[in-house]
């Protein structure tokens, strides 16, 4: 408990790198840093996301950048030492606002570093000790209560004044987005088709479950009770969010549909024209974003034939009820996530199910990955003072260069605890990988959104040959009946559920903005590797996530993008280092 | 930092304190405490709330309970010495349960402890580590989503299969109560009158808030969200109580009355005739709770003359909007809470506001009660670890005989603090006071529950001639058109507020069960102070409240009365020492 090594050490270190950029000393600040370094900066110098990866690049970003920044008051919080690296996390202040991050050196310099923008100075969230007193005491015969207020505003929104901020999307990241957006005061409104908050979980099919734990997904300023499952079903999950917009006090327009967007960069502001519950509106806000989900719209496969079919084909996002399946024969098509879903949930039905597999997947068991991959998203984590926000600084100062070799070796330890269950899902004639590197599910997910499967029961179906799958032989196509196979196979169906995922978010920009501002912008997600799916060159980061993008005033929301969006309403200079995507 | 003295005092003290317990050696336990000792317990060693005071009772409650509550793996937690007191937060385990616990030593020996009961082994409530995994992971043809089976529970509950225990009252008392119990799994149904949870809420006066600060105001499991203001407007407050229930998926029914209940000794169960949503329903569970508020029906004082006035006369808990009265005279008769909070809601109206104040009232403004009396329940508590549930650990480890004291002693800051503001409010001829022995706000609210004020803005209203106080004066009766008092003045009034305060919780259970019942469990709240309205003799706690009463499976609820009625479902032997009230 005394041994006082791994904090001299990083005290020390950041009182050089401290007293290196207050001098301007780009060369001495270099000099701290390994050869192979990366600097990862969410918002705090660079107004960007953005991993600087080598001293050339970090030298740039400082040459560009330092100035501006301004950095000082750098102040080491808890330091530890994990075999031959220590790591700090520390505390700064800019020019504008106050940082966080988290160091680790090894050998005494810098191996990779993370700096994160955390508040702008003089517009703090109103919460802890600046929440609102909720009342003004003393008498006031003008007095206008919370409700009348509320009601004010409300009306007032959208009629008369205009949001600085639309999202388009009433899910879990539109709303989180405008619960950050409300305690910085930006005025913002939500948009979502579906008439009630909570409705996209609601709408989806019967058996839905989160499958990410609780402690991964708690929302801003009201973190989950301690009651709460583990797995939040879906309609739990509906309610949830539906009660946390009228806890927040959200501006959330149900029943809303976002029909086309225009950008004047003379005004700086967008058209939006929307139909709200049947009638036209029209919006002028300064900022845009997309908070349509994580993927775009659904991507369908065409099938030679498919007009002589007799039977019914339709996407994933379509299916909602497995009881009218009941004893008929269905085929999925795809064998990822929603694939694996929908083939449980037509089960559970009773349908006669097969899944026709494509290509490869990822599959983990559930309890696996809870045991091997969430530790820092848990309750022992939460006991130790890990919440989701230490946890989310946790996981963000690994850069994404670094990862693979930690996927990869996660991913080694999970197949050979998993090893028999392996085994017996191969012997199925499932095709199982772990990514065209080894590096298993988190890569897949960042890199393409697809391909893999956190096993909650379909795979003990497939190994009981209660699914049957039919693996890697190419669809000829529809015959009256059924499916027919390029190895003559015909398998009837009377139905065709097509999982084949969803296209780019960007998909949606096109839809609603224009053709060109959607290419402009490019793919969503990915990061560059050259595996599979995932073209060059490397960015480093995700692609057009939560940051700046090839166009002004447009965000695509997967994060958090409100102080962006604060320093933007508050007219701030925001200098955007390394340009978009 | 490296003090340890106090730890060292306070392990062994405990340590001796466990021993003499585990050798069933009362004389030697006695040893360890001072001759002025007090010994508070919460259920774990009583079953009951109960304060011991002095050796002679705290001897005989041990040889009533010490054999049958079997304490042991006693441990010290955090130590702070205050002067020449050391604390020391401790942890045990009784026979059936975990307890935790405080206490104080002077020279060595205890002055005073108090124990409460914690949890009962085997019957944990579901948060944290032992929540609900929310799906049974594996694919499932009988597979009951999340959504049916709330549907089929909430069908089931109070038609076909009994609750253990019903709650009359919604409001925050039994909602807190319901969703104790939820944790616990003992079925449940709260009833209430008002259409929706938090009706009773936004029912009230327009300029409602609260006048405790959040931090003194958390339910369980769901603190309010970190952007919450400081004072909850009613309104507000409606939607957080609708939200909760519905989030901890209590079994609530709105549009519900209780009309009568009958017990059955033989049974052991209520019949309890209730209306719903209109129709006759007959529920009978087990154990009874009265959750109807912290008060009983409303108190009104007949006024001579009443038949001639031409005015309209009320009680403050029919008042809820002020905006009929505009221009026009009202008096309001009390000068309490609610008579001020109505009298100012009528100001802010625009009525001409007489306030008749018919004995002296205890004033605190609000800034100087934050300051100085909540230190525990604040943002700077909070930051340290001092939850809502600490807090009140910290303040119930002081016995109610010891109050008094330490309430002077604030009281003498306050007043000092505030003297300006005292002259000048008593220079309008309102009668100032702070209890019979200057003890203030708190122990008044203890004792009578009446005839104190929180200033959120009514005095400065007092003092600037805006609302007009008629003191001390007997009201003599009314006339045509206005109020008559003993000293011959008459005052114009178009309207009469009577904010005279409520009856005893007891009176509420004489309506529904039988007049026999309510006298038989008499006064609810008050000490036995011996002061105006709390007559002795001395009873050491508050009277009747969340605790065992003097009939059978019957409870008021101010408190947590979960575990006592947890214990009562599992059949646990509960042997109440020191007999009800």
């Amino acid at each position: 408990m005394l041994d006082t090594v791994p904090e001299t050490e990083a005290g020390a270190w950041l009182a050089a790198f401290a007293g290196a950029l207050a001098r301007g000393d780009i060369a001495g600040t270099l000099a701290l840093f390994a050869e192979d370094c990366y600097w990862r900066d969410f918002v705090s110098f660079t107004w960007n996301i953005k991993t600087l990866e080598g001293k050339p690049a970090i030298a740039a970003m400082l040459e560009a950048r330092l100035a501006d920044t301004a950095p000082g008051d750098w102040a080491v919080g808890k330091v530890t030492r994990n075999g031959t690296q220590t790591e700090a996390w520390f505390t700064f202040q800019t020019k504008v606002g106050r940082g966080e991050g988290i160091v680790r050196l090894e050998g005494g310099v810098c191996r990779s570093i993370l700096t994160t923008l955390q508040g702008l100075d003089g517009h703090e969230e109103a919460i802890g000790a600046r929440r609102a007193m909720g009342v003004a005491h003393g008498a006031d015969r003008s007095r206008e209560t919370w409700a009348e207020r509320r009601a004010a505003e409300e009306a007032a929104l959208g009629a008369g004044v205009e949001p600085y901020c639309l999202i388009i999307g009433g899910g879990q990241g539109g709303i989180m987005l405008g619960a950050r957006l409300k305690a910085l005061g930006v005025p913002a409104i939500i948009v979502e088709k579906n008439a009630r908050a909570g409705d996209s979980w609601r709408n989806r099919y019967r058996s839905l479950v989160l499958h990410d734990p609780v402690w991964y997904d708690h929302l801003p300023y009201m973190p989950f009770p301690a009651n709460w499952p583990v797995f939040t079903p879906k309609d739990k999950m509906g309610d949830w969010l539906e009660s946390y917009v009228s806890l927040m006090e959200l501006a959330y327009w149900g029943s809303t549909e976002a029909k086309r967007a225009t950008f004047d960069p003379a005004s700086g502001r967008w058209t939006v024209d929307l139909v709200r519950d049947g009638k036209p509106v029209t919006l002028r806000p300064v900022q845009l974003v997309f908070a349509t989900g994580a993927y775009g719209p659904p991507r369908t496969i065409s099938l030679k034939g498919a007009d002589r079919f007799r039977g019914e084909v339709l996407h994933s996002s379509a299916y909602t009820d497995g009881s009218r399946f009941k004893g008929r024969n269905v085929v999925v098509i795809g064998a990822a996530s929603s694939g694996h879903d929908v083939a449980v949930d037509l089960w559970e039905a009773g349908a006669k199910v097969t899944m026709v597999q494509r290509s490869a997947t990822t599959v983990v068991r559930s309890g696996t990955l809870m045991e091997m991959a969430f530790e820092i998203y848990s309750e022992e984590a939460a006991a130790k003072g890990i919440d989701v926000d230490r946890a989310d600084m946790i996981a963000m100062a690994t850069p994404f260069a670094l990862q693979p070799a930690a996927q990869r070796a996660l991913y080694d330890r999970i197949r050979a605890k998993d090893a028999d269950f392996y085994r017996r899902l191969a012997a199925t004639g499932f095709l199982l990988d772990f990514g065209p590197d080894e590096t298993g599910l988190m890569m897949k997910a960042y890199r393409t959104g697809s391909g893999y499967y956190v096993d909650v029961g379909g795979s003990q179906l497939i190994i009981d040959g209660e699914i049957r799958v039919k693996s890697g032989v190419e669809i000829d196509g529809l015959t009256e009946t059924g499916i027919r196979f390029a190895d003559g196979e015909e398998i009837a169906a009377d139905a065709i559920i097509q999982s084949t995922g969803f296209q780019s978010m960007h998909e949606v920009i096109a839809q609603i903005v224009s053709r060109e501002v959607g290419d402009r912008i490019g793919t969503c997600w990915g990061l560059g590797s050259g595996t599979k799916n995932d073209p060059g060159p490397w960015h480093g980061e995700l692609r057009n996530m939560y940051k700046p993008l090839a166009h002004p005033n447009l965000w695509v929301h997967g994060g958090n993008l409100a102080l962006q969006i604060k320093a933007r309403e508050q007219g701030m200079d925001t200098p955007v280092h390394g340009g978009p995507a």
